[in-house]
């Protein structure tokens, strides 16, 4: 298992990328000496996000290296430090997109650490300039340390691996769903039915809002409406007369170009069209599109830890995980290759004792 | 005075255009017969709105002729329908720039009648398929005659000539301070200090929050101040670095061509920027300036008639009116001159007893 350093640092095994753009293979990292703050974590499951597949292959350009990535984590902990009062040993408990942030902005003030605007640390690849200058390094191991403010309680009702993904897929749709007020009488659309999309139908649906998904082909139309959904748009034939000025909030989950002016119009009156990813293209409109119906172009990133709690508890409350096909750390460059060919429903975790 | 015809149709003189692209001159049009919701009004003042000069000018392409334009109209009630219930002759009231709606769509159901699904009936230069397909001719002439359901109290307290822009300027400013929050503790930008600015500026000061102008020229800093904003940014030399973050709401109330990511890239967490204009080319920024922040791009147009009349009552308590130049008939096409010149403080507004 795991061995205690001299330093008061921990040496875990992992599955990570030595160097760019090279497969993930098993490696070891140094978790940090445990601070008052702090909890350590036993990891049972790790979620695959799209975001790891960009970064892992140096899309997003190169970091430093070893790198571990991982933000979608569910686990035990072991131990907490002194000042710790919320969390126990023998805690559920997940940790997502982001591990530290300024905590005296505008945004972090609101509890909306997503949006600090010093920018929030990323629970991987990125440093904690808020702390002590550390490189993080995510999920894909045995374990990981925390300050105990940025993990949440997984509710014991839900199954832990198909809880994983909640951390990110799940908080990244919740939060905008619940900003942008769906629920009954309201009218959502879904773009994309992906990790992110399936999650969003699902809990858009137990919001109690009537749900639309928009997807390239007809491949999912039956999922799409066991999850939920009453309806499901093949976008191949273009977009249906019979839906202008017919939405309340469209998500759009999906990262290539979209027809913004398309989808603006099918938004009624107040509606809002929401990217959660970043295609390449700046999104354009014509200012009538907005100005006709105060419709909105805005876009979400992930959400608060606050909210992620109250995300878990209303998924515990609804019955809804995602859809997960479990696999061993041996899988990891496989399980990518099958996320980019979107072959895979919905999203793959990892079993953490396989690292 | 004005003549009753044997149809009951009243003939009354006006100024307007005879033909396509031609200058405005006397012209006489016919008032509808009173009808049982129908108040008639002798008006005193009608505002001159800058899309008066684009349609007058045939800018938006050719209407109907003769078209008296004007939707910035103040009057005296003088005679009211059988079933007419909050208006009396002797009320001082206004008429805006829509004169019916729909009355049945999602926004009109919600009194947001300038966001009419089917359209609303603009005062001048529309056709009324509500009713009976009249032809709309508006404020530039003796009298008119509207639905009850279209006209607001001007309050006692207001200059009725300065009360005039308020029915145009007034409202699709307040519109969205209002919906987006404008009150104390929240920053708010005003993109142009024109007829809408001027009066968007007194009305965000008024309401209480900080107002920040942005003009191309220093021209009006006096003014900016005067009118209540706390800094005034000339754009000649660029956004100002220090106010990157900084915005709760901008309002742009230009048509031309504007930086849209560089003014998003001033909003803080949730600010929104508002488009009152229609500028030629599509509004445009990369997704990541929507996902950043939650910052929205949205857009207004006018407001209902309920929220007019907050207006005009919000504008009497705290002392807001159009800063106006009075003139007579006879100076319309001159006074439009210079309004494309940027040649006045702030408002033209025509006295009505010169039709």
């Amino acid at each position: 298992m795991t061995a205690t350093a001299t330093t008061g640092t921990t040496t875990v095994r992992a599955w990570g990328t030595p160097g760019f753009q090279e497969p993930l293979e098993p490696v070891t990292i140094e978790r940090r000496a445990l601070r008052e703050d702090d909890v350590r974590i036993r990891i049972e499951f790790a979620g695959i996000c799209h975001s790891d597949i960009h970064t892992m292959r140096g899309e997003w350009g190169a970091r430093e290296y070893p790198l571990v990535p991982g933000h979608e984590i569910v686990g035990i902990v072991e131990e907490v430090g002194a000042g710790v009062t919320s969390r126990t040993p023998g805690d559920r408990v997940g940790v997502g997109c982001f591990v530290n942030s300024c905590g005296q902005c505008h945004a972090c003030e609101q509890g909306e650490i997503s949006y600090c605007e010093q920018g929030p640390v990323v629970t991987y690849g990125g440093v904690d300039r808020y702390a002590d200058g550390e490189y993080t390094q995510g999920g894909y191991s045995q374990e990981i340390i925390v300050r105990e403010a940025f993990t949440v309680a997984i509710p014991a009702g839900l199954d832990p691996a198909a809880a994983a993904p909640l951390l990110c897929a799940g908080i990244t749709t919740y939060s905008p769903l619940k900003h942008w007020g769906a629920g009954p009488g309201r009218r959502v659309g879904i773009v994309g039915m992906g990790g992110l999309g399936h999650v969003g139908v699902k809990i858009a649906a137990a919001m109690g809002a009537e749900v639309t998904v928009f997807s390239h082909s007809d491949r999912k139309r039956d999922d799409a409406l066991a999850f939920g959904a009453t309806r499901h748009v093949s976008t191949a034939d273009g977009l249906p007369e019979d839906l202008l000025n017919h939405f309340d909030l469209i998500l759009n989950t999906v990262s290539v170009d979209l027809d913004t002016t398309a989808y603006l119009s099918l938004l009624r009156f107040d509606g809002a069209l929401v990217q959660l990813g970043l295609p390449g293209a700046p999104l354009q409109a014509p200012a009538r599109m907005f100005t006709q119906a105060r419709r909105s172009l805005s876009g979400s990133l992930v959400g608060g830890i606050r909210e992620t709690q109250e995300m878990l508890d209303f998924c515990a409350e609804h019955g809804v995980t995602a859809e997960i096909e479990l696999i061993d750390a041996p899988a990891i460059n496989e399980a990518y290759d099958r996320t980019i060919a979107a072959d895979v429903r919905y999203r793959f975790v990892i079993d953490a004792a396989t690292f």
